[in-house]
């Protein structure tokens, strides 16, 4: 029996004036979505806890069954993993913005433009940094999607670093970096502090000349030419998910962060041409590689995330949100709501609504299919039925556990 | 006010093709669990915790209150508590079988063609092992029903003994009794696996041409030949019931696992004439007992555990487990349902699908009928209705708290 997680991120919202009072979710018509609900269990889902808000990548630790609060230690690391980065042990790893700074070095756009392309070329130049002083710190970037890099700290002589430190990035625009302050006692902590301080200086000298950004100034557009790190992390070791579980396991991601999660939980990763993680992103490609694995020897649990929801609920964009999850429902979900021998668990990570444009604790709807399932009544699949279900309000914490009884894959406790 | 939990163990199921898509439970005609149902709140409840697979053991622990993750020390204690052993802090429990072996020592039997005869007399010359080396180890076995038997080791010198070993039982014939090992590095877990390697060679050496033995052999019967011994556990102590919750409390159990768990939590057990733990167990005695002493006054909380369903789920069977339901339903609940001034608790310790025949994680019903009960809209008692009720879904540990507070025998956590 095999068993697979299908993620919408962002996929939960709440009711819209614009939506005569419907959630995107509920005002779609999702009559695949509708028949998962109708044939399997459903309920409400708290990916942490009630009015806790769970980031994407929290919230994907919890479903995969881990102790969030002893191995999350912010969102650097699993950024890392995810672009590739052969994170160790005692690495600290940060994500990073290409943002814009004026002469006085004032933040002007904190995504540089949404820059697409040059950041592997200005990659390189900032490769060369050594900060004086620290010259046993090895100082590695990373370009990611976008405007996105990751940065990694690592110690190569003896004193050691410390993701006790606080972020770079101002949040806001017309506002300078923020000075790096060591947020506990420790000297490591100190070290590190001073590190980015001179790191974020730095860059702005080692790039703001760069060919890329003078091509991107001659097109009026804005240059990347400041690295504002945020979300420090220390590297955290965990359980193989296939040990866990017993479990030959793949995660199919659309974006660096989740591919970062799977590899984190030592998950083959399966990376879909076309993928992009926004609206426009490659559904066929995607349902054809998850039918594929379902129906394959190689896999018994694939954790699947698609993104495009998130994007829309970002953005603000309710007709955009809309208009994805009908594609989904379409594209995607017609496919797996007729596979057999599956337990088919869809659900989403977290709210994402287009009126808060970010997160929300909102609990997300979650409905399971497969074999000898204890069907209930609920026959649609949203936000304001799923209470109705026989799941009724479960936590992220609980639902590789329920899949894996479900699968027949799991052990007593006690006799 | 009294209250009294009836447990039917094993009682949760999946929905079956033979039973048209319903449960033994769904498809059973009940009209008095349905009456409780109707009169009562209603809920869901994981005994443990959504997706964990709970023992009846551990169900048990967990209803009565207890941390099972604190004390929780392995089945051997209970199994042999149950059987009336009067096991003592620092003693080490082990459940056993008695199994058939060739001369090779190779197990043919796991267990002695379910010999029902004789295993107390076997018994009787295993007690007087000694081990050499170990003569400070008292070896104590106690026969249980069947093929079962209770081993306990308990050090009288200054040397102490551990749990941390590894099992004997291979789970499956043609293969030898497995070797211990310690599990910890500890010299107590390396002295308790060398007492027990040597005590499975020395038991087929004591027994092997028991009476017994060569009468069964005679007769074409497995001999009940060598003892081979699981469960390893050190005996915890803990609260005792009466003080935790400041009740007069008594256990009416069927098996001596659940004996075990009553005497473990320093219940009365009241044992019941003609209780089998079977299908064909005398529920007319059962159902006296309980409402003697559900109108009379030297108990004010029973816990009651009926054993045929999990019987019936364990041989696979639908017809046996459904008619099993009908018969308590007619003979047992419809006098309980009947009672006053007593808050009756009507549930599960865990589901014993018959299509898996062992023990899920599914959630089972819970129903609560007492003087001024939430009541709600349900009025069938099974798995798929439950959670439509106002106790949604709870937990086990959550229900001698609910049942105190509704009895008016709580106090209030703060002011």
């Amino acid at each position: 029996m095999k068993g697979m997680i299908l993620i919408m991120d962002g996929l939960g919202d709440r009711p819209l004036k614009e939506l005569n009072n419907m959630t995107p979710l509920q005002a779609a018509n999702t009559p695949n979505m509708d028949k998962i609900a109708e044939k399997g269990i459903n309920g409400l889902m708290d990916s942490i806890k009630p009015g806790i808000i769970p980031g994407s990548d929290t919230a994907h630790i919890s479903i995969l069954g881990y102790d969030l609060y002893e191995v999350y230690t912010g969102r650097g690391p699993f950024e890392a993993s995810g672009v590739g980065f052969d994170v160790l042990p005692g690495d600290i790893a940060f994500r990073c913005n290409f943002s814009t700074a004026d002469e006085n070095k004032i933040i002007t756009d904190r995504r540089a433009g949404r820059i697409r392309d040059g950041t592997k070329e200005i990659v390189e130049i900032l490769n060369d940094m050594v900060i004086e002083g620290y010259e046993d710190v090895k100082i590695i970037f990373k370009e990611s999607t976008g405007h996105r890099a990751v940065l990694v700290l690592r110690a190569e002589g003896e004193k050691e670093l410390s993701d006790a430190v606080s972020d770079v990035d101002p949040k806001k625009e017309g506002k300078p970096p923020k000075k790096v302050v060591a947020i506990d006692e420790t000297v490591e902590a100190k070290r590190t502090a001073d590190i980015l301080n001179k790191l974020v200086n730095k860059s702005y000298e080692m790039i703001k000349n760069h060919p890329v950004n003078q091509k991107r100034e001659k097109k009026g557009e804005p240059p990347a030419n400041i690295i504002i790190p945020r979300g420090a992390g220390a590297v955290p070791e965990v359980e193989p998910l296939n040990d866990k579980y017993n479990v030959k396991s793949a995660c199919i991601p659309e974006t660096g962060l989740i591919m970062g999660i799977g590899r984190f939980a030592g998950m083959d990763i399966i990376e879909i041409e076309g993928a992009t993680g926004g609206v426009d992103t490659n559904l066929d490609n995607i349902v054809d590689v998850i039918v594929d694995h379902a129906k394959g020897d190689k896999y018994d649990f694939l954790l699947i995330n698609i993104d495009g929801a998130d994007e829309a609920g970002h953005d603000g964009n309710s007709k955009e949100k809309l208009e994805f999850i009908e594609k989904v429902d379409k594209i995607v979900i017609e496919k797996l709501a007729n596979l057999e021998d599956c337990y088919i668990i869809l659900t989403a990570d977290h709210s994402t609504p287009v009126s808060f444009m970010d997160h929300t604790a909102d609990p997300v709807p979650i409905a399971i299919i497969g074999p000898e399932i204890r069907v209930d009544d609920v026959n649609k699949f949203n936000e304001i039925e799923a209470h109705k279900g026989g799941l009724c309000r479960i936590r992220g914490s609980d639902v590789m556990d329920i899949l894996m009884d479900l699968m027949n894959n799991s052990t007593k406790f006690g006799a």
